[in-house]
Order: C-alpha cells, then sequence, then structure tokens
C-alpha cells in the first residue's frame, strides 16, 4: 500500500511540496524525495483584519507556520536535503540561530544524514536550539560571532565532504517559491499585493520567482506587487545602508545586512513594489491582532506583514485581494506571547459558582 | 474572490474539514463555519521506525500537531464553537490545563466571541497557558483542584448564557472523528491498526466513530484494530481502576479517571483492541526515536502510540498497515525537548576551521 490520491473519493491527499509541483523544480525522476509532506499551508481569510481596511480589500494570511518543523524553512529544505542525497552527501552544515537550523537538522537526520549546526557562543539561549538538538543535529557553539560562524561553514563546506544548507545553497529558494504557487492555486489567481516579512530577504525573493515562473506557464494572468517590511531596529533596506547592530522583537527578521540585498531591490523594482519599516510596538500589536481577532498565532516576525500592510492600508486599491505572509508558528517563541498578550488572568478566585460568575462579569 | 479549487491546476485547494465532509457531520447549510482551515494533516511515513518490525509491516504517522493551534482539539473545537454560534452563543467556556484551552480560545475569538477557561490554582505553569492568554481568552484561576474546575463550568453551562465546550459537548468528538476520515482516504483504505494514546478516551472513540461511519458508506473495506496506549502513572484503563494521582511526563494524557471510559472499553471490544501501558522512559524513547530519525517533533503523550506499537511489535500481522496517531506539536513543551536530547551540544569552540573540523570528527 503506498500513499496516494485515493480515487473512490476524489479527494487528492497532498504528496509534499516537490512531487506536486516537480515540473516547475529542478528535480528529475533520480532525485530521492526527503519529505515530511511539507507545504500545502492554510490561506486563512482574516475578516477582521480587513474589516479594519474596508472598501472591500479581501485580507488572507499564508500561515506557513504550519510546516513540520514550525516555519517556511522546511519548503527550502525538503529541496536541499534531497539534492544533497541525490549528490552522495553523508552530512549537511549550517550556521543558525533559529528556524533555519530546527529544518536542516529535521530533513537531514530523515535523510539518514548528519547535522551540524553552527552558533555563536552566549548568542543563542539554548531553548531556541531544543528542536535542532532533539532532531539529534550536533551543534557546535563557536567563540566567535554570527558573521564568523557564517564563514567557517562555507569555508567547511568546501573543505570537508560536508554539504552547505544555508540561504545561499540555490536549491533553498526553488522549494521556497512553491509558496507562491500555493497561494495562485487557492486563490485562482496571484493577489494584488504580496505583504511579507524582511530579513536576508530570500523568502520575497522566492515568492516573486514563483509568481513569475507561474505567470509565464499561464497559472496567473497578473503579478502581485511585492510589499516588504522589516523591523525599523533591521531595516538596512529602507535606510540603504547594513545595520551594524541589528536590534528588534522580531528575532527571525533581526538582520543586518542581508544575503539576498541585491535580488530584494530587484523584486521591489520588478513588481513595482515597496518597502517600508514597522516598529516593534506595531509588530507586536499586528501579533495580538491576528490572535485575538482571528485564532492564529505567529512568530513576532511574521506579523511584520500584517502591520506593514495596516501602515500603508491607505495605498491599497478598492476591491483588491491582499496576502500577508506569516513565516512561522507563534510556539516558537513563547516567551513574547507571555510578555504581550492582554492580560486577563485572574488569579486567587473560591472555588463556587458565585465567585466565577462574578469573576467573568456575567452577574 | 474566493478560496476555492481552482479548476485550472486540477488542484484541490483544502477548505476545512466541515466543508469538506459536511455530509457526514450534523451541520445544514444555515450553520455558520468558524474554521481556521484546521484538518489535512499530514499521514507521514516513518521508515526507520518500520524497520524496527521488519516483516514488511508499514507505519505510518497521522501529525495532528500541524493543526492551527497545534493539536487534534481543533478538529472539535471547528465543530462545537461553529454551532455554538449557530445557537447564537456570546461566550464559551472549558476546563483545561492545556490544548483544549487554546483550541476553545482561538476559535471563540476568531467568532467574535468571548472565551473563559477555569484553571486550578498551583497547578498550571503560566506558560502553558500562553496560547489561550494570547488569543483573549480570559483565563481564571480557581482556588481548587480540577475536578471542582469542571464542575463549575458545568455548572456555569447551565446556569448562564456561556456553552461548554470541554469533551462533553458533543460536538467534539464528531469533529474529531474526521481525522479517520483524513486516514482512509490518504491509504484507500483503514489501517489493519490504529495505535493511539488514551487520556480521557475522546480520540479513540472519535476515531472509532469516523472508521464505522466511513465503513458503512463505503469509502473503506475494513476496519482496524485500535490500539490504545496509556502512561503507566496514568493508566486507570488497564488497571481497572481509577488513578487519584495521576504521574506522567506525558501531561496530556495525565488522567486518572477518563471521562468516557465506557465508551472506550466498548471500542476496544468492538474492534478487537487492546490497551496497555507505556511506561514514561518508553514514552521518551519514541519521542526522541520519532525527531531524531524522522524528524518529527511531538508532544510527549502523543509518542505513547508509537511506544505502544513497539511494546506490542511481535503482534503486528507481517505486511500490516499501522496508522499511530501524534495528537500534538512538540512545540508546546520545549522543555521536555531541552532535557531529554541527545545532548550533542558542545560549547567552547574556537573560530577556526580547524578546530571546528576537529569538534566535528572529521579531521
Amino acid at each position: 500500500m503506498t500513499l496516494i490520491a485515493n480515487k473512490s473519493t476524489n479527494r487528492e491527499v497532498w504528496s509534499g511540496l516537490i512531487k506536486t509541483y516537480q515540473q516547475y523544480l529542478p528535480v528529475t525522476e533520480n532525485t530521492p524525495v526527503v519529505t515530511l509532506l511539507e507545504g500545502n499551508t492554510p490561506l486563512i481569510p482574516v475578516p477582521s483584519i480587513a474589516q479594519l481596511i474596508g472598501r472591500q480589500v479581501q485580507v488572507f494570511a499564508k500561515y506557513d507556520g504550519l510546516n513540520p518543523t514550525g516555519s517556511f524553512k522546511d519548503r527550502g529544505m525538503t529541496m536541499a536535503i534531497s539534492k544533497a542525497k541525490e549528490a552522495g552527501a553523508r552530512a549537511v552544515i549550517c550556521a543558525s540561530t533559529g528556524n533555519t537550523s530546527a529544518a536542516a537538522a529535521a530533513y537531514a537526520k530523515r535523510a539518514g544524514m548528519k547535522a551540524f549546526v553552527l552558533i555563536p557562543e552566549g548568542y543563542v539561549a539554548l531553548g531556541k536550539l531544543a528542536q535542532a538538538l532533539l532532531y539529534g543535529a550536533e551543534v557546535l557553539s563557536i567563540k566567535g560571532n554570527f558573521d564568523q560562524a557564517l564563514k567557517i561553514v562555507r569555508e567547511m563546506a568546501n573543505s570537508y565532504p560536508v554539504t552547505l544548507v544555508n540561504s545561499v545553497n540555490p536549491y533553498r529558494l526553488e522549494g521556497q517559491k512553491t509558496a507562491a504557487f500555493e497561494v495562485v492555486d487557492a486563490l485562482g489567481d496571484a493577489p494584488d499585493w504580496l505583504c511579507i516579512p524582511v530579513g536576508n530577504a530570500g523568502n520575497i525573493t522566492a515568492y516573486w520567482m514563483g509568481f513569475c515562473q507561474y505567470h509565464q506557464s499561464g497559472k496567473c494572468d497578473r503579478l502581485p506587487r511585492m510589499m516588504g517590511f522589516q523591523a525599523a531596529g533591521a531595516a538596512p533596506l529602507i535606510t540603504g545602508q547594513p545595520v551594524t547592530h541589528p536590534d528588534t522583537v522580531a528575532t527571525a527578521i533581526r538582520i543586518g545586512n542581508p544575503a539576498n540585498w541585491e535580488k530584494a531591490i530587484a523584486v521591489q523594482s520588478a513588481s513595482n513594489g515597496e518597502f517600508h519599516a514597522v516598529t516593534d510596538e506595531e509588530i507586536l500589536a499586528a501579533y495580538r491582532l491576528l490572535a485575538s481577532e482571528e485564532g492564529i498565532f505567529c512568530e513576532p516576525a511574521s506579523a511584520a506583514s500584517v502591520a506593514g500592510m495596516l501602515k500603508v492600508k491607505d495605498q491599497i486599491p478598492t476591491g483588491a485581494t491582499v496576502v500577508c505572509v506569516l513565516t512561522g508558528n507563534g510556539l516558537k517563541d513563547p516567551n513574547t506571547a507571555i510578555d504581550n498578550n492582554q492580560n486577563a488572568f485572574k488569579p486567587g478566585i473560591e472555588p463556587t459558582l458565585e465567585a466565577v460568575a462574578q469573576a467573568m462579569g456575567v452577574i
């Protein structure tokens, strides 16, 4: 028995993004597909947020936090690890303080490979590495900063039989572009606007690749304006210069010198898009709004897309369709949730119906 | 523009479990569907674990941790909240220390209702309530135990216009049974064995309801043996009597007196199933195995299904298909991951290629 579409139900069962979109990806029949059935994440209507804009604007959240390891990184990693396996790799390596390490570890171990993660000492809370460690990665903490870690893993991949799976690995973006395919498959066309958090700028580049490829294949009639949002404390694409000490609650986009800087500028230009900065306060307000009005719990960095959209909402054309990308699961960062909820915690209530009713405000 | 299947791609886009399975659910065209596009979770092959059994046995993990709030509770909650909204409810209430509170809060707030969560004081770490609080529930901590909390929410729902969404709400099981539909849709038939963690015994009851209903509708040719696994420190269904002080690392099944006790016994009997206890050590071993061999990070309680299957593996027929249910996302409980990984953390490495290569064991 194999995992196939069940004809009797006529319901097509998802087989992972590589098998689904293989005709658009650099794979062949010989590529061993390493998959956790990633992708196929929900495009959730967010009507309460749309109401803040009005004018028949429709807003959807592409909730990529529901990927197997909890972030969009799985899309790139299924490709990177499958291609590494095809090439005969036995080990992979990356420098990462967060979501990349979890995805790399999960897919590498599933492929029967070793996974090495380099982190800068003192910079990463051990809790953030819980996933990578449980997936069985070897986590090496160096007495240096992130740039040094990245330099070493690049050299490592050049000198030893270990495959680099940081975002410079070109297969990562190939996998990530499938999110754009899914958006078009769900809407029937590309949205008018695509709002997306921008850190290293790999994901905005990948989405644009996906929309363009689908457009060329006749799968959509239009292309979206790509609206990228950075955290104010880490906004080199808005200020035009690298940020030496990036600082924001949105740790997943706390990047001062994006690897895909030029690609991002090219996407902005080609799509007639715009980049804007949003403050941590705006990010956290959107983060709370998504949870308390729509029931969606995302990473703080993810909320930058919604915060940014609301910041420039007067520019949205009447009746437009807008998709906001939510890149990660809020469960990755429970402390931010504890520190930033609406604080409706009422302790010390007597265990009686009357006392509880009174605390609830119903009597 | 609405969220529909895109004919041009021939790829059916998931519309949530109520719309997909409405013919099997107690809903009408007038039921307002409150959905986060839950369900449609992956059925992931776990070949490394199957290899531990051999004899051409195929094993799949139904990874329900990829539901919107991170657990299978979303399946029941989309039904419970939709029906509450249909009935005109303005507020819902539950007693919960974990996954139920998160799901109740998310769906209630999405429906524009108030959500109240009752917890026993001192029993729940605030971190466990991060989700419910962020989703905007009002969390009331009473000076009493869980049984008292449950008694009060039942009385509350009888005396005030607030809907009870604990598992005694019959719509919860109706929603949860759709997981069985999805398993059959993916495999083309029911599996030979369904292995599932058992706490309150609602989920095993719901799965069985689903398999039977699909079987009666001709969607599957057979019915699975229902193999239920409890934690050794909370195993009333195995010992035959309630456990006064249930104790296990698998907090989501730390229940001494299951609400669905009699239903669970009926399922065991009707399906020719078996219930067994697994120790915390066995649960944690399966938990690590799922992560480090298959790349799947689940809640400790979820791993009871795999631990149990491995415990009785000699009973599995040659060539059988086995599905293990993983009820929750491992990100719900990061502390267990930190305390129970393989500890491959190497600090204090000099930031040079040579030092890193040596730490990796490649030179």
